[in-house]
């Protein structure tokens, strides 16, 4: 059985774990004081051509959205997010457990915010007896497989300046995003449009590892100590330093990425080839074509995947995730199995 | 300059590397629900002699204790902890982060706990217009590197109980604990003295990793809820799932420890034949030294280690940590340094 | 200018305020031990025809919500309330600063909830990635003036039994609901059919203060540290004792409802005469017409109330509140002034 | 039997119950925007000459500390407070169930803080392994009955400046302070010295109510946000707006202090006539006699008061308190049975 069901589901890139290996018995600072940690942090910067953000690394999506976002809003504070977004659904009501509502905003089938949708929760939100909105939550790809735009994030930055509300990018899977058909960002682009985002090891191919990039000076001061009370400080830091050194070295990380798009894109021809249709246009690692019931129940008996969503009494939309480890064998075995089923 | 400043200054044992390349490609379920995991989990059970108790790992200590203790208590308990417990001192109000006072003891130089301590604590709260103590904190090895006895953990046991207090032991160190001189507590006396416990990992050669092990059949209900919230669950859990494989799979755990004893000890009687003394009898990995300042300017430019606390104008006393890691030739030349400037 | 803007205009009603000078000097102790809170509690115990309910007086409803819902869920637990409901919209955000993420059922103009929502919420919450659903919240009256018949709270008594959900009742407005002609439940009834519920009596003819009634057993221990933890436990807790026992020594309480109730209905029969319908059907002290915009600016000029919602481009919902105080005459004129109007 | 318990022992000042009669059909807006809360606010500003802090009415002590202490504080940020002081004692960790550490001094007898002690745990928090001091709290009255010097208060409020952290005063008896043979701080200097404090209502007069004091401008936004969700804000606002109103209409608020200062010296004047000391000077409403066990027994049967401490086998500190209240006959009485039977 071959799992497409999500891209965390090998270890690391082997050049991640080799460069592991070579520095395992150098000794070095705790705490994300150590050379690697720094060097990669200087070395994002330079990707991003900007020397004035600050870089932290933590160990997954949740703790680094709950950390961050905590440590930016004030107690009458909250956030607002797609419906689907991650923070909303999926992290157990971690920003809450921190204090702060999410208010949500019913962003249709790619997840996407819109400067209309934020608006409107702003207009339901005028006067101290409810919360006061303050940092706006974007997943870039989103939880829906979706990419945003260049235009579309410009809009909202400015969106967000206008009404001061602080612009947050969650990049849990950033790589997929920016090498995306449907992408026109740059990595560098970022730190001029959010105030916040973070990039995305643990889906693209490192054993764990986000490096959150604060961008607004505002926001900066202190960081480390919310780190380290969330329980986001390792001890070894090393860990996270060393695998992205190794990710943006040279062009791994993009690599990675287009390598996951690239095996989504084959599936997605297959899927078209063959007649099926889609929940939203397939443009990422995460794709969520719409198939007959018949025809998964023999998928399944070879492939894992999540079923996503009943379209109609016959039909369910899945989801099918790629990642930078996924064999082009397994790929081209999905597609066949699916034609002959289809041929038959 | 070789460092003693702690017991995380390099990677993992090479073992565990190993088994980390080997396992790389191997497709598993995430959020610490792959094989790895569970088998790690057997594993450590079969150890403690106690199928009954639930084991989780997280990633470091801060994390372990803030997931744990705000899981067991209800918003008006508070934890009771020696004055130099971690959790009141070194974990940035992490736990008061989750909403608890930390109720502190005046424990003396060894950091160790006592019933008359707690009662005292006790005494002091007797109604609604103070917090409720609930939990009891320890360190095995403290922070001091103290170890406590069978018989100390014992009387703590019978007091939590009597007292309808949580016991919970902190055992970031506790390899050092379990494998020091001045221990007679073995791995399988814990689960029956003890309501929440966990085993060390970063400390004793992992790259991350902390087992927790919940006794207690009350305080087991929905913990994965808490570790998600708390954004302690990894996406690839089989991270810390193949190192706690690796590390109880033998004997690994206690040899490395061992390791470290043994060469804490090697300085301990190097510092002792040199005629100098310790802050708390040098019985872990952790010692404490008292040495002459003039000495101490010295060995500052060999190597690398933190001052502790000033003794008198004259000497202050000193930290020195060792690992699996460490080397013999380092201690050598260490003890070798302290001969020669003393006969000087 | 007379306003119908809300139930809380004026202060209390003199026979409260006339205890309150009568009882004035007697020494009394502090913090809600006093005899006066007391015998209130035992007076409300035997209206409601139950020794063993645990009764606290709180001061307001968004903190008696709040300090009761956080006393009561674990950390990974949420509320559900309909999106209307008071805790999820007009309380800014104090069910989450307590740690509790607050999920909402879209539940129609009335802001009922039924057990077909929860169960969405239910369905939609499977596992640890999610929060889990532990308290049902309902109002009643609701926040839009809608009253629950009995048939409709057993329903749902019955469905958070089965799905072991707390059941919480808030009554600010209570009176009004319990005094409505829509109405079947006694105050005996409730708790047989809830976990917790408060008697409003900041909305019902008191100075401040609400009596929280705590049926199930599993949750009254140690409450009275959450309310001293919460800034909930007055010093001079008298004062709401005393205006507790005047509201229930006779029928006040039941009276002053009752008041309130005919007023709304004068209302509303003199805008159902001139022609004019309402968004939810007027059957307590807050009712909700849908009249004309050039009506409501006249209208406007002489009474103060809210506009609730635009309905179309020439007709707007509007909020009127009676109370224990609204005096006749001023209902009398304000149907006056609608009728001229409409005859012009 | 006559109680010295505590100040809040009987209802308000009838001056005060006589405001509420008076005004109490007036319409008016609630959640503090009325009338009556916006003079008494004014009034307040002009009896301290500083027409820019902001006011704000609360409920009680508690309530007052947890929302202005949380809302000013970020997320890593801990309170210092005297040992003895009462957000570290007697509020049931209701700071940090809002997140934050309470550090403490060990302040001596008259629970006063020192820029020394301060400095020490300043000391202590070097890096952001760490809480992060950022708030001082005094009480004046402190919780032992001292009185702050105005050159007390300077310097703490210069050492504050010098180390930015917030100086916050708990009023809670600032009008015993401000009346005390012990003072020479004007009302009218606080706002030149502290970022933020209180007048206590409900310990000299009213039924219940504090008015906070916000004098930083950086502490002043958004601050009915706050309120709002920590429920400490009234529907019927007027409730403490009339009460601060009639309180400092005239001089009545320091009136009320001055008398039970008065009582307090009378009694102290008969306890030193009789020969025994006493814990701390006594010189505000709170005294601390040391009195002979045997006296003791017999003075307990006539008058409540409590036990404070154990001074040695055969004697023991008390707390009596007087207050607006307290009758001249019950003082004369007291000491009269003291005087008898130790001539006895």
């Amino acid at each position: 059985m071959y799992s497409f069901k999500n891209d965390y589901s090998e270890g690391a890139h082997p050049q991640i774990l080799n460069a592991l290996i070579e520095t395992n018995m150098v000794q070095e600072e705790g705490y994300g004081e150590d050379h690697y940690s720094l060097q990669a942090a200087e070395l994002l910067k330079e990707k991003m051509g900007r020397s004035d953000v600050a870089i932290h690394f933590l160990t997954g999506g949740t703790q680094t959205n709950l950390t961050a976002i905590s440590a930016f809003l004030r107690p009458h504070h909250a956030a607002i997010a797609a419906i689907t977004g991650h923070i909303n659904v999926h992290e157990t009501g971690a920003i809450e457990a921190t204090g702060h509502k999410v208010l949500t905003v019913n962003s249709g089938k790619d997840g996407k915010l819109t400067p209309a949708g934020i608006q409107e929760v702003l207009d339901a939100h005028p006067d101290e007896h409810m919360v006061k909105p303050k940092l706006v939550y974007i997943s870039d790809t989103t939880e829906n497989g979706a990419v945003y735009t260049k235009n579309e994030v410009e809009q909202l930055s400015t969106f967000c300046k206008e009404n001061y509300l602080y612009f947050y990018m969650d990049g849990a899977r950033l790589g997929s995003a920016l090498t995306s058909s449907a992408n026109d960002l740059d990595l560098s682009d970022l730190p001029n449009l959010v105030d916040v985002f973070y990039v995305g090891g643990t889906k693209n191919g490192a054993l764990l590892g986000e490096a959150l990039v604060i961008c607004n000076d505002a926001l900066k001061e202190d960081f480390r100590f919310y780190m380290k009370q969330k329980g986001a400080m390792l001890a070894k830091g090393r860990l996270t330093g060393i695998q992205f050194l190794e990710l943006f070295r040279d062009n791994l990380f993009f690599d990675l990425a287009a390598h996951a798009n690239a095996m989504a894109t084959k599936i997605s021809e297959g899927i078209d080839a063959a007649g099926y249709g889609f929940l939203t246009p397939p443009v990422s690692n995460q794709i969520f074509p719409i198939l007959p019931n018949t025809l998964l129940e023999e998928l399944h008996q070879q492939f894992n995947f999540f079923d996503w969503e009943k379209v109609d009494d016959e039909h369910t939309a899945v989801r099918l995730v790629t990642s930078w480890a996924t064999k082009e064998e397994a790929v081209d075995a999905f597609v066949e199995s699916l034609k002959k089923k289809v041929t038959e």
